[in-house]
């Protein structure tokens, strides 16, 4: 419903990390990390809102990612291009609510613009003990037809003790 | 639907102004001022999805900013405190869903966490050839029991005549 201030929003915060930072890499490390701490917290809300249990496999977990886009960010990506391994996948994107109306001015070709999705998922992902990565290998900000963000598999994570328990 | 990823989107943007700058009350006037760019801007959408005419008077824009807030935040916040000649009213919001889960740290306590939408308003105001200012009087980060937020009609604007053209 609120989509198009979020964008806006969310524009107002990369124009202010391109005014902080001097090197758009560190932008994009920046971005990244935000989303992080974001996906930390969404996590929950998720959790909270679609029921869900702990995932069976990778397969699962790319339909969980694809329902969190879905609660989010209004979108559905596509799940395509599984790793033969299954241990890495694409989401295409026809539309990315968070890159409407946005044109890269030419110093900035480098700018991963909606890196903060990465973040997110690294972030939501850990909380459920699992290490992923993932980074956009097509952007229509870019000249691509579709974006196409790729997810890959690292780990299992142990599950974390709280301190002073057993 | 993705409340939550636009609050935490604008924590982090607070967050990052913050870090930027030594002094909260330029933090204040910063997030003003990225809200007035946003509200020149998100007008445009308003006006496509309510169909709004101009406004006949300033309890017709009272309405419309609540229609605003309803539309782009998903709450209806109600109008209230006019002041005797009509030009000052209050939008008392019992929720608001920029502070959700937010507690301002001791240092922070003359933030404007939701100062944006200050901004937000007057951009958008202006761009229908109206001045208007606003300003919180009341906010429940700072444990009052309803954010209000005053609204003054200062004048209206010429029609703005385009370069070049009668």
């Amino acid at each position: 419903q609120n989509s198009e201030l979020f964008t806006l929003t969310y524009g107002a915060l990369v124009s202010q990390l391109l005014k902080d930072y001097e090197n758009v890499d560190d932008v994009n490390k920046q971005l990244e990390r935000m989303g992080y701490n974001i996906g930390i917290r969404l996590i929950e809300d998720f959790l909270a809102r679609t029921s869900s249990g702990r995932c069976y496999d990778f397969r699962d977990t790319a339909d969980k990612i694809q329902m969190g886009f879905r609660l989010f960010l209004g979108v559905t990506p596509s799940i395509t291009n599984w790793s033969p391994a299954g241990d890495e996948f694409s989401l295409h994107f026809e539309t990315n609510p968070l890159t409407e109306f946005v044109e890269l001015p030419d110093h900035c070709l480098n700018l991963k613009y909606a890196n903060v999705l990465t973040g997110v998922i690294r972030g939501a992902c850990e909380m459920v003990q699992m290490e992923v990565t993932s980074w956009f290998v097509q952007d229509q900000l870019k000249g691509d037809n579709v974006t196409e963000l790729r997810i890959k598999f690292i780990k299992r994570l142990e599950d974390a003790i709280p301190a002073g328990e057993d």
